[in-house]
């Protein structure tokens, strides 16, 4: 029997998110027959190789979406916002991992382990949450199944590479600036990483929280599709790679229990458990930089909420919290019947 | 006028915090007519010089106190737990900075900024608190005084000098180590550190939580005087030199105001306030080196609790975490009159 094969592009391609979506494809034998990788005209004629697959950067424009079945977009939002419906018009269907369209009501924002059946309302785009948020999920989403989840405290300590490659270079820049004993030059942060945390990520909105600590909350709502969910999120940027992570404190609906916590999180397909006081075990980010699977450790009883639980959990920001995600939800697609290709391989 | 001068020793002179009371002693003229340098074996013999003042290392010994007025210890809680005691009986006060003591009922734990009139029940020995708990303690005690604190949730990000001139050095070495492309090597901590996260400070305890994170819930009740308080906190090791941030959520009896919350924060002596999203102001622990207030920033009302607010406080775990509030305990000794030397200058 033959596979059908599908004709895919990438928007955003020579980025820190859109080199992952390629390694993924090929990694994870995507079924595909075309990788068409796009990005802005600066980096148009650049070469792209992983292990066997060999492609060249076209510049992103509406002619270049011709014949694909699936676009990942994974560029800034407002070439999302131009470029999308582009790329819809033309047959295909968009997967955004931009921030765009992840609250429209038209536009299904799925975690495939958590909300995968939401895929069949698409109406061509289907949006990627936000890296934090993607991950927190991974935690969050189990226990509220096992204990119905009501409100959660988090806070964040944010890996340099949701800046995208050039926030890995500013932190690694930084770091041989301070032992070559010269100043640290800073680009794209406002303050110095290394050795520094900036509780900032993305811009302040009204009320003092930041877009990024929001989105915690109104993706987490429409993910869980828990509209009362309750959240207060503070957002801060570390100098660590490519994990993020996260301490949290949630509050559920029924008493909870410890055991039946841990084997929640250690039985859902997006989670780990790691968590072992005795030998120090507990997930760490150098250690979750390119895992499918999310950690969670240090799970227990919250000594301050009534039904409540206190966790750390750990994940890739460019894999779970942006390009596997969005992979993933090319292989809902798929594996659920909801996109057909253009042409099919004989 | 002449001032009355005290003879003051140091027990752990030559470690990260020791270091920092002989600066403070010095920096603040402290009226100390002797400063005497106490440690293990292998550190005697050693010379201390900053700005005028030269001292040479003493092994610690019951002897070594003998004419001492102020004996402060900042060595093992072993150390303090055999050799207070020795202080004690010839004739000094000992300002405790290790944990054996903190929750004794005989034994005031003290923030000179929130409980000072604590230090009149002294019977020979005042405890300072945790790093961690002073400098979150700074940040709730005037939003307590406003509001009255009920309860609170805490995450930390703790900066390696919370383990010693070792963890800054480990620190140093693994980031040289990266940047030379050898082996990052373990000494201090069980992970690496450098661009890494320890979601574990000190050991772990029944329940989960870790002693430091309990520490935040018992020192804070004492130091408040709220033994009703409620308090969840999970303790990070980060990848910082020396001032500890937190971002907390905490929740009050009264309705909260954010104008009174800044003010009051502003108001208070050991607290300032940074904080405008306009110009990406608030406080970062490389700013934090050295500073005697702690810095609050990121206030906003808490978007998941009734009267709560959330925000973001950094300090200097050498200073307020300890060394400067060990000499603030001893000034306000003096300045109190809770204390006479043996030998008065004349």
């Amino acid at each position: 029997m033959e596979t059908t094969q599908y004709k895919i592009g990438i928007v955003g391609a020579t980025g820190a998110v859109g080199q992952e979506l390629v390694r993924l494809l090929v990694k994870r034998v995507f079924p595909a027959s075309e990788i068409r990788l796009l990005a802005s005209p600066r980096s148009a004629g650049k070469e792209i190789n992983y292990e066997d697959f060999t492609g060249t950067v076209q510049e992103t424009a509406p002619e270049a979406f011709e014949g694909l079945d699936i676009v990942i977009f994974s560029a800034s939002g407002g070439i999302s916002k131009e470029l999308a419906p582009e790329a819809v018009k033309r047959g295909a269907i968009v997967i955004d991992n931009s921030s765009v369209f992840r609250l429209d009501d038209d536009v299904p924002l799925v975690v495939p382990e958590i909300n995968g059946d939401a895929l069949a309302e698409h109406k061509g785009i289907v949006a990627s949450p936000n890296c934090s948020t993607s991950i927190a999920m991974m935690g969050l989403y189990p226990l509220h199944r096992a204990f119905g989840l009501k409100r959660f405290f988090a806070s964040t300590y944010q890996a340099v590479s949701g800046s995208g490659a050039e926030g890995m270079e500013e932190l690694e820049k930084q770091v041989r600036a301070h032992v070559a004993g010269e100043s640290l030059a800073k680009e794209v942060y406002p303050h110095q990483i290394a050795f520094n945390l900036i509780p900032q990520v993305d811009s302040f909105m009204d009320g003092g929280y930041t877009r990024e600590e929001l989105k915690m909350l109104y993706e987490g709502r429409k993910i869980l599709g828990l509209p009362d969910l309750k959240a207060s999120t503070t957002c801060v940027r570390v100098p660590v790679m490519r994990a993020h992570s996260m301490s949290i404190n949630a509050e559920f609906e029924r008493p909870v229990d410890l055991e039946k916590a841990t084997a929640a999180l250690a039985e859902f397909v997006g989670s780990e458990v790691i968590d072992d006081p005795e030998t120090q075990s507990y997930p760490m980010p150098i250690f979750y930089e390119e895992k499918v699977k999310c950690g969670v450790g240090r799970i227990r009883r919250d000594s301050a909420l009534e039904n409540g639980l206190a966790f750390w959990i750990v994940g890739d920001q460019l894999w779970k919290g942006a390009a596997l995600n969005a992979i993933q939800i090319a292989e809902a697609l798929v594996e659920r019947g909801l996109i057909s290709a253009k042409v099919d391989s004989v």
